[in-house]
């Protein structure tokens, strides 16, 4: 009876976009239910998965938000 | 000093409703406090308390969405 | 679908006892999912519990671990 | 490779105000990210922080939602 | 950027064995990371995976710890 | 009333030691309790912190458990 949560930041995958789609958190359900099953053995219904959206600016990587981040490798480059 | 974290979908408990109440969350919050108490002996005022309202897309069982789900189940009966 | 949470700290609720008992985690299992029906009709088979129990030097509050504040609350009485 | 997760209850930090500034998460991001590196020697690159605004009316101490305790506080005084 | 967190209960997959292989939490991180990559282009390096192992008596279901709940199960068939 | 969550690896920051110490924790819950006084204005006494010391082979990143990944790494160079 796994439980999988996945935090990622809330943006589009594409341009036009500015959230996961419904169709992307469906493969993410799907294909880490099924690994649960192919690697433990685990019957899909018995894991439950948790999607968590976060917004951009409360994500913190190399001590900074993620916007800042990204302005700064995208001015380095 | 529990810290007790409740994940639920966003959704309404009856009709017309769309989100757990204030009133629903205050007895999830009282229940839940009140029964560390009785079985652990935590005092009231070490109790932490956090509900999380998932969007129903985000949430997946039987490795696929909620509503997902529940279209099915409404079209098997 | 509800998953609760429950975190506390790893330690017996009476002499004797160096963590909760099967019982206790029992009783915690059972009483947190009775509420979710009672309050939210959220069947029994749909809701998730895990407790985790935290040694006692990794709990901080009041900014230092708890086996710290414990003492200092003792000193003072 | 540290996670830190902070979780907050959704409001300002002064008049005017309703959730925690850009300013202020960029320096909760900034200084745990600094004290993992100080104390544990963990490098900028490797510590991820993801800060959750939480309604007051999903958060619980004392048995009951912060916006009843907070009541209850401003009419003891 | 993507956490995921990943509770199993601490059983084996099979006889003779009381938790997951280093073999299966590899076989889990490899996969999971690799479906964050297809799905939303989050590449390999960016994604950070937790396992945590649940004991058995801490995990809950049907209102009961697991054990109790495999046990009614195999008397019921 | 903020609650903070610091997952780390289980691993000593130097030699002969195989887990943080306690006054690395010590420190840790410190550090993190003052900079949410500092930032947000969060008295001492609301600020629950817990530490989760996460086995090696259990964290996974670059889509392999971080033991392979640093033996890896080691050959690199």
């Amino acid at each position: 009876m796994p439980i999988v949560n996945i935090q990622i930041t809330r943006e589009g995958s594409g341009p036009g976009r500015d959230a996961a789609t419904a169709e992307e958190k469906a493969a993410l359900i799907r294909g880490v239910s099924q690994l649960l099953l192919d690697v433990l053995g685990k019957p899909l219904d018995s894991t439950f998965v948790v999607i968590e959206e976060v917004p951009l600016e409360n994500w913190g990587w190399y001590g900074m938000p993620v916007p800042e981040l990204r302005r700064r490798r995208a001015e380095e480059t």
